[in-house]
């Protein structure tokens, strides 16, 4: 059912910082970057290897992700399984009583279709499941 | 310097319950698993297309990880980056000032050298560094 992990996602306050700071000491770049205005957030995301790391950051200060890093801090936010079928997934976990945030597909960045799973079922981590496109 | 990811780690309470959940759900089957007594935990591979994901529960009560649950909930616990030349890399990032946990390569499983990163100096975020054995 799980292809692999996608991507891993870091909440960070500044994402230029952030982005400078990962080129600086880590070697890595920044491969694409967008502004997600209806979830208040700005993502940039670095190839890593078969995976890719993301940052997101907020972007207004009325953001959800502001909140949640002034409760939590920085630090890693989610982690994205990569599905072949993410409507089959979601059936198939609704079907297992998992706890969705996403009941069916939406579209997320770079024509791919996501969903959210909700961290209290799964240990506390918030699950993203992504659909890319073939 | 990176090559990719290799895991990444969850922290969990019950690692039966936990391992018994990821199959029944997710599909995902424990590759290894063991009981590393100077940390205090019990650790279980699960292999995630080209990374894994690792569970770390503690195993017994004076464990330091179960007092990290107790005080931040289960959750996502590290992210671990596999380099070349671990000893190469620590040097590298004692030149740019990065604060280490791990000053020197240390036995992981496997067969492995493994070092912490402080998160302190990484957006919050507790970074393992892993030389896997040719």
């Amino acid at each position: 059912m799980l292809e692999g992990i996608d991507h891993v996602a870091l909440a960070v306050s500044d994402l230029d910082e952030s982005l400078a700071h990962l080129n600086e000491v880590w070697g890595l770049d920044e491969a694409t970057r967008e502004r997600v205005e209806e979830q208040g957030v700005e993502e940039a995301m670095l190839a890593l290897g078969d995976c890719c790391l993301q940052l997101v950051a907020p972007a207004g200060k009325d953001s959800r992700l502001m909140r949640y890093i002034e409760r939590r801090g920085e630090g890693i936010h989610h982690i994205a399984f990569r599905v072949e079928d993410l409507e089959a997934t979601l059936k198939h976990l609704k079907d297992k009583g998992v706890e969705l945030i996403d009941d069916s597909p939406r579209p997320g960045g770079g024509g791919s279709l996501i969903a959210f799973v909700h961290p209290r079922s799964q240990n506390g981590v918030l699950i993203e499941l992504i659909q890319r496109p073939r």
